[in-house]
């Protein structure tokens, strides 16, 4: 059934601020997309079986801009570090080990059983560098009926001998062999670009995916600026670059005509931040991990009034929750507390705001996402606040924050991806 | 059954940094206490019926040193407003509905069916200014087996009409009429008095409260120095007094012989934090709270430096969550983010430390409570860390991190409160 109409209290951003809201309202899908939000349904839509949904609220699927798929098991492990600490002591390690196509099985089926049971419709994930466990992962993604763009990772240096990759030919061969594998295979699931970030990729490993993305036209996600000793790192490998953005841009892999998502943001330099302007580079806020690692808060009214489109990330595991609502969640505490302590002109984050990076704002990543406008693509979720206990006579936007801030995957009762019920 | 032994993994702190870990270990419960933790049975205690618990862990019960039993309803609303107008615009309105029994007592229940669920066995509460509402939340505390002392508020100026109270006479003589009916009336249940803050109190009402603790010996609850614009208000109301502190112990309500716990503590001035130290002032970090309100982050590593008492307060509704664990997952976080962005001589909080806040450093309000060495009450709960995804083959630590950050109540299998199940 791909032609149907969902019937409940809608709500969905249809800018920045604003939220579009209808009580007892329809939502028609046709052939994956939406063909708007109807208080009384037209007559052409009439003969569709409805999905009654009264009393529950009905809201676009959310959207995680950045997540490593492997780091799913140790979520909450080794968060008394820092973040080149935490890479070498925890995250390394764990990775190789999928280098086993059995463990990454298991592991990544832990993984994606979460995101199925959670309100999230799409996610941009890191997977490792191995070619076969990214593959493995990428089929499994597919059969889950999720979203995903997945990158096989490079890294060619600082890295302990299990996990770097041999040198960058042996990099650029590995992605080239997986691109073919992987290419045209799939109607859900496709490739994007990863190198892991500038410490871990040589120079000519960074000149070799710049002519892979020239040829394939293939978007491109890395991290970027999330912690100062990383950054003071990154100025110490490349000394004659203008700044950590500037060295992803020597190599044609920031943005311009190249779709291009950057997790975390924290520190940008002035010549960064005009950059990542300049070049439309989509911004994944990833709060709870930027608290986790003690990297800082993101400047992201800073972003949002430069035009810069943001979203936003669990970045599991320097996250510990997969759900875009505690990102959502995290994103207006660490606004408040940014506004509080650091900058009094940056307004702290309003639930809108907050609900739109992660809806539309991530969505716009992936085309026409994140919202119910005819012509969206139709990510749905349907969440029983009733569930929730407290006040009940509410508005929309009052129902929105609780389901925001206290609900968790029980609530999620349905859910469509590109009009299809997962 | 009030003799038995809790068989498990168990964990809980001996000092502020310092955890007890034993794997496969006998608690013993003698008449509502700990007898000790034992790798091997003693031969006394071999008559004891013996729980199972084995794989899960056994924790310390939590303590909530700081919540507001009214304002558990609207949790996550108002959310965009800072603290004195979220008491006008939210706060005050809803707390002036407890006058009305019935909707005290549905509104109670819902708040008490939600702690008991969770990790917390011991909490302070704040009640409303009325006195049968007050006694009606005691009698529904008393009956649901958790330990708590209630606070019927105190508060004769600057509120609104149907909640301020006459004035300082009549809410004296209702606080004089709330004591004699519940003195005596409990075993789980004991009155706690509260002004509710310096704002809300005028001098006559705080001189007389002050005479009604020397008679009748009573603890202390109230707020303190949560935020810029509150402690700029009590200055322009108390000129001649030194810090908001000094406003409580111009009274006598400030520590020293009466044992009190000031909720926040976000801003102390140098006066303020030495009379805090000097009178054994317990503080009631609340990180949700302080954040969801922009208040800021509190010195919490200067205080335990200092030798100060700390514990956690969910601060339902500033904070949105019951659970104290989701209160030492945001501590820990909050530490890291003052110590980035404040003081980089604040070292973070640990996992050891935080857990110290919510159990033997709450604990300590309520006596000898929040550890399990022999002679402690024994308040315990049972987790099945086994049902949270991921990694399995953990120290006792490591699975108490994944408790602290990825729990919640349906992973809370068995609850004892002084040795009686719940």
């Amino acid at each position: 059934m791909n032609n149907f109409t969902l019937f409940g209290d809608i709500c969905y951003n249809t800018t920045e601020r604003t939220l579009a809201t209808a009580t007892g309202a329809y939502l028609v899908c046709l052939d994956g997309k939406s063909a708007g939000v109807f208080d009384f349904l037209p007559e052409q839509y009439k003969h569709l079986p409805v999905i009654d949904c009264r009393g529950q609220l009905i809201l676009p699927g959310l959207v995680d801009l950045h997540v490593h798929a492997p780091q799913y098991s140790y979520r909450s492990l080794g968060m008394d570090l820092e973040l080149i600490d935490w890479l070498t002591l925890h995250t390394f390690p764990e990775e190789a080990r999928f280098e086993d196509l059995a463990y990454a099985k298991l592991a990544y089926e832990q993984f994606i059983a979460d995101i199925r049971r959670g309100p999230n419709t799409r996610s941009v994930v890191f997977a490792t560098r191995h070619v076969p466990g990214t593959v493995l992962l990428m089929d499994l993604l597919e059969d889950s009926g999720l979203i995903t763009m997945v990158g096989k990772v490079n890294m060619d240096r600082h890295a302990p001998a299990p996990l770097v990759e041999h040198d960058a030919a042996t990099s650029l061969a590995d992605t080239r062999a997986w691109l073919r594998e992987v290419t045209g295979r799939y109607k859900r699931t496709s490739p994007i670009l990863t190198p892991r970030f500038i410490p871990s990729c040589s120079d000519a490993l960074m000149e070799g995916l710049g002519e892979i993305q020239q040829e394939l036209s293939l978007p491109v996600q890395s991290h970027l600026s999330e912690n100062q000793g990383e950054i003071t790192w990154v100025e110490s490998l490349r000394p004659h670059t203008m700044s950590y953005g500037h060295a992803y841009h020597a190599h044609g892999l920031f943005g311009g005509d190249v779709p291009t998502v950057m997790a975390h943001c924290v520190w940008p330099s002035e010549d960064e931040f005009s950059l990542i302007k300049k070049q439309k580079i989509w911004v994944a806020h990833c709060p709870q991990s930027n608290i986790n690692l003690a990297s800082g808060i993101a400047p992201v009214r800073r972003y949002l009034e430069a035009g810069v489109p943001v979203g936003l990330g669990s970045d599991v595991a320097g996250g510990a929750h997969t759900s875009i609502f505690r990102a959502m969640s995290d994103a207006i505490g660490v606004s408040k507390l940014y506004w509080r302590l650091m900058d009094q002109t940056a307004a702290p984050l309003t639930l809108a705001e907050a609900f739109y990076l992660g809806t539309l704002g991530g969505g716009s990543f992936f085309g026409q996402v994140g919202g119910f406008a005819a012509g969206f693509e139709f990510d749905a979720i349907v969440v029983d606040d009733r569930e929730i206990p407290g006040k009940h006579n509410l508005t929309i936007p009052e129902r929105l924050a609780r389901v925001v801030h206290l609900s968790d995957e029980r609530q999620i009762k349905r859910k469509f991806v590109r009009g299809v019920e997962i």
